[in-house]
């Protein structure tokens, strides 16, 4: 069963255009780590500071995938380029990057 | 073609509680038009005080199936009732209640 995720963090000012410019091209290697990684139909969206992110999941294991695209040497340097650039929310939880948001609505 | 859409607005903080609330009951009627007008995979997300849309609309004339859902008797009464527990952004532009988003990735 597909499983839905929105998530928000913030861009630091400095760190907003250079974040928008590497999204518009994000290697390859990450974005096929996504997809092995089960993540589909996945967005995010830029309004003042904040990021928002909208992703669907359909594989079997959530954490597991998830250690796997940890561990991917190339998302690693990946997220070495990128994290600097952002500010997780000061309410985001302990083990949380991007914070997720609870779902109180769907329709499909 | 599908397009996709992010909003962002937040909730009043008086008017959380009702405003979820609501959302696990949407009224059927409701829920009926916004289908009928082609809005598809519909999720709202909260965190903080901040609300989060993101749905796809696979329609032919995005404004038309607009007009008609603010025409529609049901969903007013439904908007005058969620609209004063929400807060539109400063940043909104002058057309907007929810503000939307700027989609600056997307992999399907």
């Amino acid at each position: 069963m597909t499983r839905r995720f929105g998530q928000v963090i913030r861009l630091r000012p400095e760190g907003e255009e250079e974040y928008i410019r590497l999204h518009r091209e994000v290697w390859p290697g990450v974005k096929e780590m996504i997809l092995e990684c089960h993540l589909r139909n996945y967005s995010i969206y830029f309004k003042d500071s904040f990021l928002f992110a909208y992703f669907e999941y359909d594989g079997e294991d959530f954490d597991t995938d998830m250690k796997k695209m940890a561990a991917h040497e190339e998302t690693q340097r990946w997220w070495g380029v990128v994290k600097p650039l952002m500010e997780p929310l000061e309410t985001a939880g302990p083990d949380e990057f991007w914070a997720n948001m609870e779902e109180i609505f769907h329709l499909h």
